[in-house]
């Protein structure tokens, strides 16, 4: 079964469109639990536990495990989700980008080192750097497209001269016509950006949108429900980071991330066309 | 003293533009050390002992050490590097590119975990996300500008609608004007393209540019020096990767990747304007 797949059924089995960020910061986690050995891997088994009914995927961030020299709870963590909830994609957001043969590194390293379900990558090198890990027909590819930072414009926005499309357009227009033969990509479009995700949804149809920016960065779940879900309520993963792993900051955090999961969902259903 | 004035002194000491990519393969390196605990480190180790006199650089490349399981090896490498030849700019390739919390953690991972004196980054994101790398005045930030693969021009190339300028133009005028306050910026331009790297060279006056694509890749060595070098013969950075790593396959791979660095130093310094 393939990532969109798998996505789908997930959607519909856990009637959820939320996807929970695993981007734990040693100095934000519960005091109880920092002085475990792998502390990262901990927090992350008691949210996932607290939390594997009512999301869609789970996307930890490959930056907080490396900046703070603690890869191997991110190994932990993937290990521990492919033996115990195989059902649930799990997103390694990563944003790789490299020639050729460094991106087949690269998607050794998702695919079959972390056996990530997807990964993102950044398109700005080129089709060719893509290839290596659109050949995984399994795996999903989830190509930065309109990202959710004040800054994103700087280049995203640039119109072209010719096609008189901004640059992100570029991109959607490539995923949706060039790069998706094996029905495995997806792309970023942060929840800041609304009319934007409107216009990238009616240019790609029902591929998959990972959407991050809801919550702490300030992004409105209404406007993106009304412009980015597809005709059946699906299309989305929506993803909230900080206000869910850290809705709670004593022993009962997981409890506390499963309420605030819980109020996510519900508020994206109350949205979607059939929920 | 800063990654800029670490490179002009060790251009100046060692009269080398050359940069020595450590892109291990544990699959192509020599048999003899294939079976050590640490294999990729044991390599490159020998190969920094038979090559610190005639380069300007080591550029160890993040993909092979994560995709195939060796980070530890990657942290023996710089460690080795920091302990016994400090004054060597060491650049990891990395092309890191992510919002701003999630930037902060891979330049804490580049610079504080690694004690990389440079790392690279992908701009598509936007000006916002190269701060928190931007931050560290001592260290480089290397900026994606015009790379080295076939399908660089997919998004490069395109032509920005009023300023009738390519993006890449676009990044390396952002690179000059915007980003460079504590003369800490440097670019990437690939071997491959000549014409672009003299444009590029003119807009950002003396600004290090780190050049891959020559060898393997097929960039030309006299275009390159004739197109991009400063006015005094510094400001590149020639990254050679498997030329030099696989120019033996025995036990004598070290001895043979220093008289590969040799060639490729003299080949470069023929075309120096002051060498």
């Amino acid at each position: 079964m393939n990532f969109t797949q798998k996505l789908q059924n997930i959607w519909t089995q856990n009637n959820s469109l939320v996807c929970i960020g695993l981007d734990p910061d040693i100095g934000k986690i519960p005091e109880c639990i920092r002085s475990e050995k792998h502390p990262l891997f901990i927090f992350n088994k008691a949210l996932i536990e607290a939390t594997a009914d009512v999301v869609c995927a789970y996307k930890p961030q490959f930056a907080y495990y490396l900046g703070q020299g603690m890869i191997p709870d991110l190994e932990m963590t993937l290990d521990f989700l492919k033996a115990n909830y195989p059902h649930i994609p799990v997103i390694l957001d990563a944003k790789f980008g490299d020639i050729g043969p460094t991106a087949e590194m690269y998607a050794r390293a998702a695919f079959q080192h972390f056996c990530a379900d997807a990964v993102t990558v950044n398109p700005y090198m080129g089709g060719d750097t893509l290839k290596p890990f659109l050949r995984y027909p399994d795996k999903g590819t989830i190509i930065l497209c309109r990202t959710s930072n004040p800054g994103s414009g700087d280049f995203q926005d640039l119109v072209m001269e010719g096609s008189e499309k901004k640059l992100y357009v570029e991109v959607a227009e490539k995923a949706a016509i060039e790069w998706n033969a094996h029905q495995n990509v997806a792309l970023v479009v942060g929840a800041t950006w609304p009319e934007e995700l409107q216009q990238i949804r009616k240019i790609v149809g029902n591929m998959p949108i990972l959407v991050p920016g809801i919550g702490a960065q300030g992004g409105d779940i209404e406007a993106v429900m009304k412009k980015g879900q597809t005709a059946l309520g699906f299309g989305l993963i929506i993803n909230s980071s900080r206000n869910i792993i850290y809705a709670g900051s004593d022993a009962s955090f997981a409890e506390k991330a499963r309420a605030a999961a819980i109020e996510l969902q519900c508020s994206i259903n109350q949205y979607r066309n059939i929920a």
